[in-house]
């Protein structure tokens, strides 16, 4: 299984091409899930956390192109990552970083192979497809790839205390892990205060709470509105633990 | 076939993981189809007239995953429907009742069965779409199911004079079946009475009509132009028919 | 493999009916990639110059159905055309005329096919889908369709100096192909002139920049931030070249 996790909007014109891209290399049976094209624009530590959370969800074996990557063209490197069971080939800008220092095994290469032609800007496809495709068709592909010690560029497993991803609810989405706090402490963000409640049906109608998402995460929500609008929260706004 | 119909917003951070839910029970070659996942968020009446209006277009057989689920995680059941020749996995909050109720034959069951673990606010992912996945691959899971003598929540088989979805063009759908409507009516909606008109290249350039949409439904448009915007209207507007 | 080209928009209720309506005639394992849903609204002249340049990406043999029908339920013709090596279904509209103009070879066909119920208004679903579906299954389907000597509505093959798509980070695409043009050259549009950068990274902080993207096509754009609202710039809006 291939997974796509990158900020190329799924609504533009670039998903379809990464698509064709993959094809070339795979076994037209290979499922290609679309997990998220809406990482926020070039913000690679709210992806490298959300990455972190949602990979829990799919198969070992999965394989995930992951890519948001503003430096493209730049001399950041490209590389594969084995983390525990699952593989992910993206730009080492610490995108990755955040899934191989959770991991207990890891293996890091160095992509070395170029296409013959290579955009300055869609590497997604030029680069990380083809590598993808092959290794989803159970071949690692060891003449394009030089097994390096780890990332050049580490955020560190640590949680992160920021607004990560706001949903088309207005539900904002944090890089707290949820199941270490307390359900007395409160969250605070943007001046707000928010308490716990533990579903949608529990908190007061037209106020904010937070809750332990369905994939781990502290998240703020009001019943039936737009959480984020109401507080005035964006994403990459610091939140604090309030015990 | 499954087919996908919810609020979750095609772009966010859910599809991705109901996709992955699915496939745990579901042979690789069932098509997996995303109808629509901009129901308008927590909007059950309208999603279901949308779900009655669109299933139509789809095989016997198909198995729709169908949740728009503001009380999630409160005591609302999780049913299967069988309506005429298609199943359908949702809440028993009224979305799947117009289906149900226009339908010549029906059976329904309650959902028994709980994953070992289940997150509060996503049984989309953790309840429907695996019990959906099993009825796509052939095997309803009797041991899971509680047959029951129909929802509990009714909305009956009538039209819904109301918008019900407005879409990218500006174009407003409503509740209302267009069969049955004498093409000398006219439709009221915000002040605004819109005549009939058979297609966008009949209607006079910039004034609104009512045409026959698609998937049979009353809906109000303008001619390369943005109605809902130039009428000011919006999801949940009554309409009046005016002879 | 069927490729998706259509103005109909990733979330409605659109994108999931054709894909139902290909079923029908397809073979289970023949891919469908959806390769953009937002060409700028029943903008048919923006559409032609992007789907010549996305097509390159695809294998031979791909059948492209390409819709922005502004004049469905009108006497303008549905047509099959079959350029080099790839084959496209769609309106006579001049969408497929640039593709056609710039190819070595062509063929064209009027579809005389009509299905017992169509729609006035989903021409995709109810006769672009269905031939292009049979097309790729491997058959022509000869009864369907009428050669012709060519296209009645013609764009030609130049070059379009026009922004014809403005991406989700704000970049904005235009018709002009990048490669005969000098990198010394400016973009002149709405006011202002834009130098040129070889990729992102290149270019100086906040201001605007052109370059060859990944199709080929000279594109405006400031690092990590909106250029379209940077610069006041909507497709449709032209562009001169400032040598």
């Amino acid at each position: 299984m291939i997974v796509l996790f990158t900020d190329f909007g799924a609504d533009d014109i670039y998903v379809g091409q990464l698509k064709a891209a993959l094809l070339d290399r795979l076994a037209a049976s290979t499922l290609v899930v679309d997990l998220l094209h809406s990482v926020p624009n070039h913000h690679v530590r709210a992806g490298a956390h959300l990455l972190a959370a949602l990979q829990s969800r799919f198969p070992a074996g999965a394989v995930f192109v992951a890519v948001v990557d503003p430096g493209v063209g730049t001399s950041r490197d490209a590389v594969v990552l084995q983390a525990d069971d699952k593989w992910y080939a993206g730009p080492d800008n610490g995108l990755l970083s955040v899934v191989s220092a959770r991991a207990a095994r890891t293996r890091t290469w160095r992509i070395v192979w170029r296409p013959p032609a290579m955009s300055a800007s869609f590497h997604g496809r030029d680069l990380f497809a083809p590598v993808a495709a092959s290794i989803a068709s159970g071949n690692l592909p060891a003449d394009e790839l030089q097994e390096i010690d780890g990332l050049n560029v580490q955020l560190g497993p640590e949680d992160l205390a920021e607004v990560i991803y706001i949903d088309h609810y207005g539900n904002a989405l944090t890089g707290l892990r949820a199941k270490a706090l307390a359900r007395t402490a409160s969250i605070a963000a943007r001046g707000h205060r928010v308490p716990y409640a533990r579903v949608f049906a529990d908190a007061p109608k037209s106020s904010a709470f937070w809750y332990e998402n369905s994939i781990g995460l502290v998240e703020l929500a009001v019943s039936r509105a737009n959480a984020a609008a109401m507080l005035g929260i964006e994403v990459g706004d610091p939140v604090t633990i309030v015990a």
